[in-house]
């Protein structure tokens, strides 16, 4: 299990979420509150967008708190959107390529959850990835795999059907491989103009996932837990949600999972 | 391409090949001079045999000349049978898991070459593999996709033999990917009793291979290209050949791609 | 505060005490269950002794949980005689140069503990070195500077005397520097030969400090905290002692402050 | 010897010097042309300036040809003052701590060449600063003491009378401890708002050192070695010169050490 934290609204220093608040995104790289474990040192990222489509994207293998560049990024680069990730490994090695926030294009995504007996699985959703998908493949883990099956069913043109699809792409994917299908999903992803997130578990027991208003209004945030208790109120997403942040809106909907045209061709 | 070098006999210590003599690996690291570059800075790697059948390894990302880590394991670590190699990427990511040697069991393996057009073969040759074989893969380079391939070519009943057919099942993976097969396959690789080496190129321009005594008949070394020239008689391997080294004789076969069962049956 | 084990006997895996026992010190860089944070995951290191009169040494910046190198050594190299830690910083930067333990020469040195105020006294500490000892410096932190200091009070020839002249001389140091001495010195350091460790504080609350028989009596460790409970007795060592285990015996002394021949001359 | 370019006027991606010339920094740093040899390998860093007085640093160990959050902050970061850098080790560790550029405040500073017996007049230098000075030092080499030197001898009123007084220190010191003095300075710095380098060499033989005018007139560039050839002009500055860049002028003048207030003390 791992913490993130993303923002969109007026442009503001990375640090004013990840190292500032009194429970920063760099202090539950060591003492998260409502995750499994109060560790999640196995690496971070952020990705970032500014003066082009694509975003920006920083990743290392250091715990958040040591790490002396993520400490001077945060202070020096503003953003009106990004996303950042201190990493819990349920598995995969501790390298660059594992580290979230994951980039192809435009889209960011980074997650904290799981794919039940992934490595059963591994090859077959691989498999049911395009050759252009299927290269873009840098590291191993679950979460990696999920975001390219993400667009292969077409996060582009309807984000929240993209999802449904690629989670039952997994479902389907387990039940073929005989195992009982178990997912953990408390993701956020982005375009570079809306922010998306989801909360889904096959146990209706997926990690927590909060919204808030940042500083007076001019922007909002989606966090695995609340980086502060400072008079700003935080909404708790209820389990089975799809969350869509604009400048404008946030709007939250009923996520379950859908039959992906794979699973219907196979 | 990248520079390597192997060694069977009595127990040295890694240092007198690593770093000891006036042309060693460490040196090879920024001033190789029979490869297309002379900088190979693009991680390293040692694996070597002890009390264990399987081999111990230490690979990390910076060069191998700036690591103070590989300076001390090499002084205090005895062996009498190691591989170490200094990696110039053709494509891969610099991360641990894409440094060679990679180690499977009791095998180790290391690679000076390339697969052409790697990117449309790798998923054909990935899912050749059998399934345990497949969970083993830890980074994405084609030399490491390759010695999981000679794995499944049943490497510990038929070194040659497996690395015929695995060869050749990357000529046929080409041929059906429509792209014309080109492979530089000039490896080392051991079991931690037997040391092999095989130098076969589609085009006959293998990168170079070498054989010598070392240090007055205790052991012997099989490398890239010679680490000095103090008296020591090297010897060129031929294009096209297989060497296997035990402790007291060393043989040298002509070496050509077999086609495998793989082919056969698809 | 940090974690650490030495073990002195008959030659071990070294991963029998870093990475096999129930509560290995693997474990405690996560969980450790007697320091004031259970996170130790600033960096680790191993000096162990060998062929050579001085130590090997691996040191890297991951946490220790995540190093695949550490845990492949640990398989691999067996030793009589090793140092092991596990880094919580209490200030300087997360780098190799800054982890333990520290070697110079045939000694090797680890530390769990504080010098209070060390950013007001460093400056002087390093003035009483010797060019030789001041051109070892290679990190920033108060451990390693402790280390060269007792190397300077004669550690070789009067292992004890050293250290206690050596805390006499920090101690000094924070006096004409006008703050309150402050120390917590829980360290173990050898020379290849026989294992020493100190407990002391200047107020009586130095970290724990545990010695035990090492398996049907082959060998015998020192360490922050136990690591197993499975029949092995664990005896705690009192405050403000110094410990020297040799193959054959344990003494355990009486350990105070000395005044330093540095506080005499200035 | 390493490869350094700085750049100042309208914002531009950083990728616009570093990676995107044909000649870029990332190219030099392995196939440096004019320097003593052609890999630059041990680290790189950047210093930029944005909405802060102070500017960001992102530096890492890495060679910088392999590091992909180097190209990612390239490719989106913009400013108008930056400094990069990547590093030929004369000596000291490869390090984050060791990486140019060194930061201080609103000061960031590069350099490529030597303080020759550096070892012998370390100790010296470092005594003659200032606590705070003192504490600053993050490091080992020699650059960084120079900078720090440099601020102690009033970088932010005087910047050519402090480099100056900085060079007249060293050379100094170097008398006193007996040897010949050997420096060879080409560096650049800078507060934010002009950008200053100094070429400078005790026998004459200072590295190289080039300004030309940046893509239209909107911005300059000073640099270790012409990061491409199409159509610029590249003016070579001479031995024993101090530049000094604003956004409207170049200003070039002699530059010859000075006698600094500390050698007058002592």
């Amino acid at each position: 299990m791992c913490r993130w934290a993303a923002y969109l609204g007026d442009a503001i220093f990375l640090e004013d979420v990840i190292a500032a608040p009194s429970h920063s995104l760099i202090v539950q790289s060591s003492q998260a509150r409502e995750a499994k474990s109060p560790t999640n040192a196995d690496g971070f990222g952020v990705a970032w967008y500014g003066d082009r489509p694509e975003p920006g994207l920083y990743r290392d293998v250091l715990p958040a708190w040591s790490d002396t560049n993520l400490r001077s990024l945060g202070r020096q680069v503003k953003s009106g959107l990004f996303l950042a990730h201190v990493r819990a490994s349920t598995g995969g090695l501790t390298s660059r390529a594992n580290c979230h926030p994951f980039v192809s294009g435009r889209w960011s995504f980074m997650h904290n959850g799981q794919i039940g007996g992934f490595e059963k699985i591994r090859r077959a959703l691989e498999n049911s990835l395009s050759d252009t998908l299927f290269e873009q493949l840098e590291g191993t883990t679950d979460s990696e795999l999920f975001f390219r099956v993400m667009l292969g069913e077409g996060l582009a043109q309807d984000p929240q059907g993209a999802v449904s699809r690629a989670t039952g792409r997994v479902l389907e994917a387990a039940r073929r491989a005989g195992i009982e299908p178990f997912l953990k999903l408390t993701a956020a992803f982005s375009d570079g103009r809306a922010l998306h997130a989801v909360r889904y578990a096959t146990d209706d027991q997926a990690p927590t996932l909060y919204t808030a208003a940042f500083a007076r209004g001019v922007g909002r945030c989606i966090v695995s837990e609340p980086f502060d208790r400072d008079g700003r109120t935080w909404h708790e997403i209820p389990q089975s949600s799809f969350v869509t942040m604009t400048r404008d809106t946030t709007s939250i909907r009923p996520f379950a999972p859908a039959t992906s045209r794979w699973a219907l061709a196979s």
